[in-house]
């Protein structure tokens, strides 16, 4: 793949996320070669898929591309690859471009959607955790709208404008909450000649709140923000098939659906090749010990959602959201120099900031340690946040700027289709 | 397709690009029954595709949501369809979602690509008439530059490197300027491992000089402006032969090149079913008559690109550019309004606004009647006119600010490769 020789030591990074990235971009000026790998040419800011997904977003606000971030490194190289296997014997990694050397491997290559070995699910699903993914979403919720306004079928049309969505963690209800709005304040405006009281959004959730992972009061109030908007909320049902347009339950449940969104967990997406047991098969994550080595080799890494630490107070590893995988790079790279310089690597310690999820205008929750708020001013944090942590000046102030003008104007303006998803049979989907 | 019936007269038009969109807003408020049809739910800003090609812009800032348009209108009906044919007879269109009747039919279908009958061409070359074609060229640049760095074949590379345009009217000036742009400013910073002086971009022209549409100083000063950038221009020069990644002319230079863009000419995109002597083959644009009335039908009229409407100051019809497809549109609404009225049709009058291309920054040539202006006012009137024409608020923003940051930072922000085209077969990318 075309890289020079050097006397630096070479440092191969999997993946730009957030854990690749924050790891590269503190070590571009050390005394490694750095390449970093991945399949996209650009980063891409998964807490904000679902806005792309509900036509909030254009796909270009949440992405930056990779070789601009890196660009400041004379020794830094990126190529865009799919890496197949390691080596750990020849410490060579197999891409789709060709083999390459490393001294050190740092593997972030995040995480993908869990189907829980369901098969009929993961065939008929739709999932977001990329940024395809998300404008398949967009383009099939909206061509759904395009069918259901034309079609004279009731039993049809009722089967296009119900939307259901499995798991309801962030991801699940900013979805079911994003299209709620759409339904309530965009929709009626553009389909003026349909009877929107049809529509219905279903959020399906197998444990008995919506936000398991964040506090009672989260839990509570977020229930509320939904219901106010109109979404059917189902918990302790767990969906047990998706064929033929039919959402079936271990309840009983069924319902007819042209859109079923599968946001029901994620698991590791590991790369072939290191020994079974530095690798813990139900989760799919690396055992790593706390100076984030995979277990059993020295010189390879994980980071990030990949990354399965376990100790006192994360028995299960770290939650697979965006701060630990940003800590976990950053912390990386500070150990890393300290290596060069022939010092001992120090243990991670993580530092949880809290955790939000916003369920529409106005509407969020946020946990942050004993501190619990929600409504208006949680909504604003959030915002904040997000523009905080999004990636470029660019991209800040266009969302920004698409965040206003859609609050002002009750409006989500990227409703476009741009690639049909239906009948496209697009395997990039499936990724 | 779902349209309620009515005691109104039913206006059907095909195709929301300038025509059919300013038709239709100008009698969303009229005793019409309006149905608007296009394969798209969206209208495409047509001058500004080659931004989206050379990462410039972002595609949601060219696009507008055609229900949005029309929204204002009782009795304003818009389908997503593909059209198939026309049944004078009957009355009748018939479209990829089932028939529909008309009182009255507006053909507004446009223009497409020319291959001038050149199949091999036509399947090998790029194309950017629209959105998913102009994000397949922006894919294929950004996957070439990727290919190109990492492969140790200098040959290849040197393939990968070289980008080739055929015809000089203003998409292939502008095209090549901003490929140019893009090696001298953006480039180099992105792939500090590349030789960027094997990099070239050569435009061919058929003709003795590039925009022949356009006055003798603008083509002079185009030149200028494009050598300045370092495009090799080759006039008198007609493409013969794309195959196996080799452009051969009629003046045997051949160019060795793995992005051949075709920007040569176009023709108009005419619907099955007019009997013959409605239709100049030549073309294929429908002949109207000084009301836009389609030869032979009293209720069919076509405006636009795909009109033929020859008088003596335009021999062979207006030219296929966005004004004069605004102004038959809301000519034509007009002329409808009159019609309800009892009123006779008033034979539509072009005024010629001027003609305008931007090379670069800083950079464009402007022809206003007499008034012969290039360089950086001609550039800041081009952007203004832009950003003016636009549709919605929103898009004028997000592009004027886009344009800022660009020019300011010397940059192009939107290169990512989203969806990849190299090896996706994509059959939208052939419409």
């Amino acid at each position: 793949m075309n890289i020079p020789s050097s006397n630096l030591p070479r440092l191969v990074i999997i993946g730009g996320g957030f854990a690749g990235v924050a790891l590269a971009k503190k070590l571009v000026k050390e005394d490694f070669q750095i390449v970093l790998l991945d399949r996209n040419n650009y980063h891409t800011f998964q807490p904000l898929l679902y806005q792309v997904s509900i036509s909030g977003l254009e796909p270009d606000s949440i992405a930056y591309p990779l070789r601009k971030i890196i660009k400041k490194g004379k020794n830094t190289y990126f190529r865009m690859a799919e890496v197949n296997n390691i080596d750990p014997n020849n410490q060579k990694v197999t891409t789709s471009i060709g083999d390459i050397y490393y001294d050190y491997l740092v593997i972030a290559t995040g995480a993908k959607t869990n189907f829980f070995g369901n098969e009929v699910i993961e065939n008929n699903a739709m999932r977001m955790k990329n940024l395809p993914q998300a404008l398949n979403l967009r383009s099939l919720i909206l061509e759904n709208l395009e069918e259901a306004v034309r079609t004279e079928d009731e039993q049809k049309r009722k089967e296009l404008l119900t939307f259901v969505i499995a798991g309801a963690g962030p991801t699940g209800v900013e979805l079911s909450g994003g299209i709620a709005e759409l339904r309530n304040h965009v929709l009626p405006r553009d389909f003026p000649d349909m009877d929107f009281s049809a529509m219905e959004i279903h959020l399906i959730e197998g444990s008995d709140r919506v936000l398991p992972p964040m506090s009672e009061n989260a839990s509570k109030k977020s229930t509320k923000f939904l219901e106010k908007l109109g979404v059917n909320i189902h918990l302790n049902t767990l969906v047990k098939d998706y064929s033929q347009h039919t959402v079936s339950t271990n309840t009983g449940l069924t319902l007819q659906t042209a859109t079923f969104i599968w946001a029901a967990g994620v698991t590791g997406a590991p790369v072939d090749g290191l020994q079974a047991d530095s690798f813990v098969a139900k989760t799919n994550r690396y055992q790593v010990n706390e100076i984030n080595q995979v277990a059993g080799y020295n010189n390879i890494f994980a980071i990030g959602d990949i990354a399965l630490m376990a100790n006192e107070t994360y028995p299960k590893g770290h939650p697979m959201v965006a701060q630990p995988a940003i800590q976990q790079g950053k912390h990386l790279a500070k150990n890393l120099k300290r290596h060069l310089k022939g010092k001992d690597m120090l243990p991670f310690e993580y530092f949880d900031k809290g955790t939000m999820a916003t369920i529409g205008r106005n509407k969020a929750v946020v946990d942050l340690g004993k501190l619990r708020f929600a409504g208006f001013f949680a909504w604003f944090v959030w915002m904040f946040i997000h523009l905080w942590f999004l990636v470029g000046f660019r991209n800040r102030l266009v969302t920004f700027f698409n965040w206003s003008y859609n609050y002002i104007n009750f409006d989500k303006a990227a409703r476009l289709i741009v690639r049909p998803f239906k009948g496209s049979n697009d395997v990039i989907e499936k990724v």
